[in-house]
């Protein structure tokens, strides 16, 4: 299922290097892109059917919401970012939605093990899905 | 030799997607990690005889300077970032030096064809190679 795993920080002069995954931890590699997602905002929902997503946040903090393929159950809910530095394994068949935590930027990078497909994504509307998000 | 070439942006409400490559794009897959490289600081020298660096920079800007191997000719000078999107890819065998020109964080990700392995690196002091750094 969703797995969260702790990842390295190595403290450098200047700027800290910040440890992801090699070969060895990612059993495939499809495409690597990064998702903005400013303090505030909400990004929801989606379900990809063929993905798996290796999710990181390098810059500010990101809290993300799991429910399972009929929308219905909550799975998981975990802030991650440069706190709690993190990466989260998502199986394909989860429904996810996330939302910047950060004041201003936040930054998501999926390594996903496949390549972009827009056959194999499904949306739902924000309110599709019942959850209530809070206050920041 | 160093390639740059410009990736892709799309806008996206509350944080856009930035695009940086797929299996297609890359021969091979060895690990990823970011570099922080806060404004004004410079990280300086280093030199891999094995990896072929992909540099990708999601946030801020960071201007590169690459070298010759024998550290005395410099091949390229370059500033990438939110403001020309591009990825470098740096073969082996080249001295590189980076600076953070963005005012407070700037974040570097390097998408190594090979896993990390210090037997391959080689460093040098900011004050081995001749180059003038400038004002910000």
């Amino acid at each position: 299922m969703i797995e969260v795993k702790k990842l390295e920080q190595i403290d450098v002069p200047g700027g800290d290097v910040l440890k992801v995954a090699n070969l060895h931890e990612l059993d495939k590699f499809g495409e690597v892109y990064f998702s903005e997602i400013r303090g505030g905002f909400i990004k929801a929902w989606k379900k990809h059917s063929q993905m798996t997503l290796r999710l990181v946040v390098p810059v500010g903090m990101v809290r993300f919401v799991f429910f399972d393929e009929g929308a219905k159950r909550k799975l998981h809910d975990v802030s991650i970012g440069r706190e709690n530095y993190s990466l989260i394994t998502v199986p394909p068949g989860i429904w996810f939605g996330f939302r910047g935590i950060g004041f201003d930027l936040n930054l998501v990078m999926n390594i996903a093990d496949i390549m972009h497909d827009p056959n194999e994504i499904e949306r739902l509307d924000l309110d599709d899905i019942e959850f209530n998000w809070g206050d920041l």
